[in-house]
């Protein structure tokens, strides 16, 4: 199975980037996972409402380029579908069985996800109604997906 | 204001340890945050249904002893309300203003919460319904305390 977690941006907090190399790490047997970043929009410090749409739909379109045809898409958008892990899993198990095995997770920028973007996914998952950073969100996913294997695979899991 | 993070055991894994620290440094000019942790029980690697229930007493009985009177409790719960982070901050900030400035936040073990906590819980608080490690919810829900105040004091943040 191979995993693309495409976000825009670095992780500039330390501990995050720690943490995401440490489930990177504990997948490595079961999963080709590969973080790709694409560009962050320069924001001014209080962006107005059209300075965030701008940001939103430029951002939108260097995640919609990285892509490709045929990957399946889980949308992270805080409008999107909550799903217990266990549904998370079995949604995962039934593409693989499939042969979708191509599978792309997609976090937005600060401002959130594009129109676009949203046409373009498969699943829109949301975490939570509690809004998170987009910087934290790569670490939730990367351990929701590291979870997932776990459950397919029936091996416990608790830290 | 006093915020009580209660929570079963030591955080093992250093990137948590290292986020969790990070929050409380920001939180130094807002509010007076203590981690308060009680003994977590030692399970076996596999433990049946009546050994995770003795875990869940035990634990909740020690994390019980711990709140004191008058404190006001939010207990996560994976089966309590969802809220959206600007909830949580309007909560918070009229629990202030109404005199009960001394809040604990409670997180169970790796097996769950106890009745006994949940009825002495006065919101119990789920973030998600998807399942996150009881490690991972402490950096969870002590980010989320950090976004609250930022809310109250109409403070942009980002990351």
């Amino acid at each position: 199975m191979k995993i693309t977690i495409l976000a825009v941006g670095k992780v500039s907090l330390s501990f995050l980037k720690d943490g995401i190399e440490e489930y990177k790490k504990r997948m490595r047997s079961y999963a080709n996972v590969t973080i790709t970043e694409v560009k962050e929009e320069k924001v001014s410090d209080r962006p107005d409402e059209a300075e965030r749409l701008r940001t939103v739909e430029a951002e939108g379109e260097r995640l919609l380029k990285q892509i490709k045809d045929g990957q399946f898409v889980f949308l992270l958008d805080l409008h999107g579908e909550t799903m217990s892990s266990e549904k998370l899993a079995a949604k995962i198990a039934s593409l693989g069985l499939s042969g979708r095995s191509d599978i792309v997770f997609v976090i937005g920028g600060a401002y959130g996800v594009s129109d676009a973007l949203r046409k373009r996914a498969d699943v829109k998952l949301s975490f939570s109604p509690m809004t998170f950073t987009h910087q934290m969100v790569r670490l939730l996913i990367i351990e929701q997906i590291y979870r997932t294997f776990k459950i397919n695979r029936k091996e416990p899991y608790h830290w």
